[in-house]
């Protein structure tokens, strides 16, 4: 079959509905589409599914479930609404916050049973929650559930296009989106050399490509400070156009400007890597972060991502986590893997630390008695951070250090939806024909998001997409 | 004349530069573009010029000149710079915020000396602002500096089309912006009903159509907070429309939900009132600001327009501002217009101010007692607010009391320019023959605006862009 739109002849795919991107959102709106009777068909750029969703960590937040209740967790999607409005700020969407906490055991179930994701038992609190509410699959990674996600795909004869790039909207005289134009053979590192397509969607296009924390020239249109100088947890596809895309039809655009940044991220290595579970885990929880010029401390170890990340990158330079063993030994985390890539290193005394990383040594030990001090006095009349217990003193040997300079990890904004998942346009009313779910939207998160909450967002609004585009 | 261009026959008119918008972005833009060279027509929706710019109070700071030097001010470019990017939590584009302050003082002498405003000799500092840089005109009021302009505009000949709103863009085959549509006849109230007209621009069309502090729909769409159920003190024709028409061509959005609230308005006045002068120079300084619902202080009264506002916002309600006589007297400032308007009230007892509000009188005799104690030891354990000196203990009758509810009050994110004032689209190109300054630009300030900064920007990019757009 081929297609006249564009004045030209080019070849031309029909589904009543079809799916931009294959993370947790793609895949669960596909599914639900297809479940309400639409044929589907899913465009992917890359070679393989998944997106930023493999590499994450998997853990869904989810309020009410049977599981929180046998262990005595008392939580409501109330208590959860509240805890995502405090993290953003008070500028999320409350009817968006509102349709995913509601949602959120439905959908955590949806992937246990529906799906057969396997979970462990352990329920996770991440900071900013007010209770454990994080369930988290074998293995501690999203690609456990994308490849549970994929498999029930292929049951039903969804197809993945892969390797197709999706470059624009196809729309009728009234503006309704009724296609996408992709070019096939898509080469990530090439760009756009391939065919030519035109998809035609009986019924309506979904939006799920992911965020765009990878793309320098964007994200630093939003916020200047994230030049290439910053690196990235993301997948190099994490980038913008199909946003830009979104917003060149007339979308609406919220909050593009909030992207977080990861504050225990390692410069000596690429992606998320295994430095954030020594800083995370130990030095912020027991340990101090220095500034090298000053040889002093300079925040809160233990403030959010956002005041942490902001602080690193205010001294211009990657700044020190220093842990001593007892610290390490405490935490209860293996920081073997970190050694033998050397993004922790271990030092035999402070001089010793302090002359590898640059830093003044006589500065270098006041700083740690100070903080010792507080640790003594259960009181930092510094920087106000909380400490666990008088065993956190810095002083038993070996030390640790590990260089940290803030990643970009996740973008709060994007297009703007309704709790139908429905892109608005600029005046506030839906744009017919399109629906999006996931990190391409904004609003849900508002300011900062929680841990945990990116995947409950994706399974509830993608599952939402999939079911109000087969109406 | 009559125009092809829609397919049907308009009303044409033709000038080398449109400038849209009466504020003192245009105003300058259009002076400049005049004194290029090229013919220029301005375009304004309301009966009047100068929109917000006729209600501001006219402060323009400047770094770096001679009044500061004769008062030993030492002022740089580079220290407005660094007060300005610490403001907007570094995420200001670095280019603009450069350009701003690097031309601050030559944009105060050209008001000055060329335009001939008349500015009062002392010199003001505002909060965020490390030395005394803002001046301010006689009558302390924007008023003066637009009555000045636009007496320049009439000397030059310049036509300033009233009631003419502008619609839509109109651009070539290229994509070049070569026009705009108008609606004339336009009454604020009534919307669009008057006839169609294109005006053709030779060269460039230049944005400065302001902020969209008015417009309820667009402003909560990027901060949901910010309903119908919060003033602002901004005109009614702070709206959104033209800087939607930028982004329809695909002008790229920056920092559209960085929104300044002020924090010092009163809910029982419209717009910015005759309250503010009380509360912020009076109860932030020397009182306190209770929630009525728990009778107890909940922020530090002197924390930035931000922290304040959120505060305030998150209490549900209306809060209450407190000082008594001393605090009055000690300000130099006179309530009497407050009082007779009824905007503040004065209370024989704080029992009586208690009933008034509907506060627990117990509650707030226990919060008026450990503030006057944290008063007396210059040190408040609770907000760390800065104890100006031991008379400001709050006991000397009577005392006065007003209602706090915050106003939108300023927009810091609109269309993204470079430092030649150009539109940028969203893959930071150019959008050939469209320029913009002012309010409806973003960029400049990041995630907050200091006081008096705005007129320089408007100042500085507006004839930028009128220079710019002649050439």
């Amino acid at each position: 079959m081929t297609n006249q739109i564009s004045g030209g002849t080019v070849p031309l795919v029909r589904a009543d509905v079809i799916v931009i991107g294959s993370g947790f959102a793609g895949l669960s709106a596909a599914i639900e589409a297809h479940n309400a009777g639409s044929s589907v068909v899913i465009i992917e750029k890359m070679h393989a599914p998944g997106g930023n969703s493999l590499i994450s960590d998997g853990g869904i937040a989810a309020a009410g479930t049977e599981e929180q209740k046998k262990a005595g967790i008392a939580d409501t999607p109330g208590l959860f609404y509240k805890d995502m409005m405090k993290a953003g700020l008070g500028i999320n969407h409350p009817e968006l916050v509102k349709t995913v906490t509601d949602n959120s055991k439905e959908a955590y179930e949806w992937l246990r049973d529906y799906i057969g994701v396997p979970f462990l038992e352990k329920i996770e609190i991440f900071g900013g929650h007010s209770v454990p509410r994080c369930f988290t699959p074998e293995g501690i990674s999203g690609s456990v559930i994308v490849k549970k996600l994929i498999q029930k795909i292929k049951e039903k004869n969804i197809k993945i296009m892969f390797h197709t790039h999706f470059t624009g909207f196809i729309r009728n005289t009234k503006g309704k989106v009724t296609g996408i134009e992709v070019t096939e053979n898509y080469n990530y590192k090439k760009g756009d050399t391939g065919t030519v397509k035109h998809i035609m969607a009986g019924k309506a296009v979904i939006l799920a490509a992911g965020g765009f924390g990878s793309d320098i020239d964007f994200r630093s249109s939003q916020d200047p400070r994230l030049t290439g100088k910053i690196d990235t947890t993301n997948q190099p596809s994490a980038t913008s156009e199909s946003l830009k895309a979104a917003l060149h039809i007339g979308s609406c655009p919220v909050h593009l400007s909030h992207i977080q940044l990861g504050p225990w991220a390692s410069p000596d290595e690429k992606g998320y890597g295994d430095g954030p579970s020594f800083s995370e885990y130990i030095v912020f929880q027991r340990g101090i972060v220095i500034d090298p010029g000053t040889g002093k401390r300079f925040a809160n170890e233990l403030a959010d991502r956002k005041t942490l990340s902001d602080a690193i990158l205010e001294t211009g330079h990657p700044c020190i986590g220093i842990a001593d063993s007892a610290a390490v030994k405490n935490s209860g985390w293996n920081i073997e893997k970190c050694l033998k890539k050397g993004i922790v290193k271990q030092f035999a005394s402070p001089a010793e630390l302090a002359s590898d990383y640059g830093i003044n040594p006589v500065s270098l030990e006041k700083t740690i008695d100070r903080f010792n001090s507080f640790v003594l006095e259960k009181n930092d009349t510094d920087f106000k951070k909380p400490v666990i217990d008088t065993a956190s003193e810095i002083k038993t040997l070996p030390f640790y250090g590990i260089r940290l300079w803030p990643k970009v990890h996740f973008t709060m904004g994007g297009i703007l939806i309704n709790k139908n998942a429905q892109v608005l346009d600029l005046d506030g009313r839906p744009v017919e024909g399109l629906y999006a779910a996931g990190e391409v939207t904004g609003g849900v998160h508002g300011a900062s998001r929680l841990g945990s909450c990116a995947i409950t967002e994706c399974i509830v609004l993608g599952r939402i997409a999939g079911m109000e585009s087969a109406k």
